[in-house]
């Protein structure tokens, strides 16, 4: 294990434009490294999901975007980038062992990702998932329910098989991981029933608080999980948890943005779909939290009864751009994008694997998916 | 560990008499055991249930029958038995360990148990628990999911917690547990889209299987696990999981028996109400599989368009009745209590806590809960 990259934070050089350079110069190379990490996943995921009851099974590989509603092989389906399991092999890597070692760990997280998906579409409403309908939408609510609880429990299933001597300590990781997963959809729900205003206001730490468990944990814990079936010393594997989890904030605040602004045919997500559903999203949020008269209007907008029509829904994106919402979500995930990277630079990793790690942490800033 | 138990099963003793006496025998005794195992287990389920968000918590405690669904104790709620917490106190005992060893076991399956019970309740549509309103009625659909999933994140983290060299042994049962018994729902579903006659009629076998991943794996993993945790030789671990799985598919057939001719006020289910949804379970199926003109109506019945009336219902009750069908699955349950009980004699094991486990397994012929 050596270190080409600097052990301090290069703070001479202004972290943003670093990702900004980064996010478009290693754009291609990214699809690359996600490519060989999905490749060389695939054989251990589709073996596990081969261990599944057939039907729950098939429920599976629609989720995972294998085949259609059907069960016949799709392939216009989007697969998903596999983000997470990439995390995981990089995370080896960049410990300098190879990224083999991480694959129970690759295949647990893009199954416990899947099964959260599923579940959640369900208590979300969501009939679309990757422009193909939602599981529950395809199959029904309790198939959906029962697909979900079946790839949850393959996953810790997977990992707790995998030898060696890190086995029970990435099992704990993973379950830890899960209850954070579970608590943030928790707080994400109870949310929803809060008022836009007022002393009962979600504030920006409960919301950076839900992100970082609904979407960090797991991102942390995937490159951890790498780590740790990688040898790494337990600093090593704490500081890249950290990073992960940085890079889970950020990711959750990209994605509320392309929730409002994304483009459908890329999100494979209604245009404005967050905001019709009024759901408190950091941009949102941010610009509501706002004193200008934007802010203001915009809190009376959602604080209206009744369903907002498409015109309510175009004029609520314009307030939160106005009030601040928009830039507000930007400047959250540049920062916490920053301090993932900067997380990455605090000791020594593997140079290839760590500039693999680096241009995927970059990339996630100014993803349009 | 010594053993007062015959090391051969006791052939000129009669089973099914040895299990009538010892049923009503040991029914008060029983009751006392199951009671000190929920006083053993208690200060750390109620520590785990603790760890939740309030919000799951609350449901986990509602569905544990703690409190009601205002989230208020509720002294007049039906916490349930504990069989399963108990299977793990006794199978450490049995293998002269303490009870206390096994306590990372028990709150595991407990809370497995109460995870599928609320899921279950979400597929079948099953609106009571208990004679209580099931979760998902009395939270909605999407909380229910997800108090579900914490209950299952939270089971296998305590296990994976529990300090000692048998963890990673028990953790990879209890995984394996919970993909059986998600299998066995799935297979369960699935029965209900096929026919009650012909080529794709569910065989009793193929419901036998359905009976042993769906109740069998968790009662077999249950007291597996105290086994393992009680540092119990594997030969020891693997005829005690026998056992629990006899008991299992026992279980279940009782549990049809009540389905259709248990006691609503006992059950907390209305009066056959399996036979209402068309439910196919063991006395109906061995019923239909008859020859006799009362199979013959039966099926006719049961294969007729639309809903069945209360006086179908009924007619349908004493049909099943006439073509052998309840004596079936009195049958079924005596011949697997049998050899679950044939199972504890097989090798040495601790008389005290054994003799429980016996007359445990025993009670079990003849609930009316």
């Amino acid at each position: 294990m050596s270190s080409s990259l600097s052990p301090v934070y290069a703070a001479s050089v202004p972290a943003g434009a670093a990702a900004e350079v980064a996010s478009h110069g290693h754009r291609a190379e990214v699809g690359g490294v996600l490519r060989r990490c999905r490749e060389l996943v695939r054989p251990a995921l589709v073996e596990a999901v081969g261990r599944l009851h057939p039907w729950t099974g098939e429920m599976a590989a629609h989720a995972l975007g294998w085949c259609d509603a059907a069960g016949t092989p799709d392939p216009a389906a989007s697969e998903g980038k596999g983000v997470r399991q990439a995390l995981a092999v990089l995370g080896a890597e960049a410990v300098g062992a190879d990224g083999g070692v991480a694959v129970a760990g690759a295949v647990a997280v893009e199954l416990v990702h899947t099964f959260s998906l599923m579940h959640d579409d369900i208590m979300d409403g969501d009939a679309l998932r990757r422009q193909r309908p939602a599981v529950w939408k395809a199959y029904g609510t309790g198939p959906a329910v029962l697909a979900g609880d079946a790839l949850h429990s393959l996953a810790v299933h997977c990992l707790a098989e995998a030898p060696g001597p890190w086995t029970g300590d990435a099992v704990r990781r993973l379950c830890g991981a899960l209850n954070a997963l579970v608590c943030g959809q928790a707080e994400d729900l109870r949310f929803e029933r809060r008022p836009w205003s007022g002393p009962g206001a979600v504030g920006m730490e409960q919301y950076r608080a839900m992100a970082e468990h609904k979407t960090g944990a797991l991102l942390g814990c995937a490159v951890a999980l790498g780590a740790v079936l990688g040898g790494a010393p337990s600093g090593t594997v704490a500081a890249l948890e950290r990073a992960g989890r940085h890079l889970g904030v950020a990711f959750q605040a990209v994605d509320d943005l392309l929730g409002i602004w994304g483009e459908p045919m890329v999100t494979g997500k209604p245009v404005h779909g967050d905001l019709r559903l009024r759901k408190k999203t950091y941009p949102v949020l941010a610009a509501v939290a706002g004193d200008g008269p934007a802010a203001r209007e915009l809190a009376v907008l959602l604080e209206s009864p009744g369903p907002l029509d498409d015109a309510a829904v175009a004029h609520a994106a314009v307030l939160v751009e106005e009030a601040g919402g928009r830039a507000a979500a930007r400047e959250e995930a540049r920062r916490h994008l920053d301090a993932a990277r900067h997380g990455l630079r605090g000791f020594a990793l593997a140079p290839g694997a760590a500039g693999d790690l680096d241009a995927l942490f970059a990339s996630l800033l100014d993803r349009d998916w």
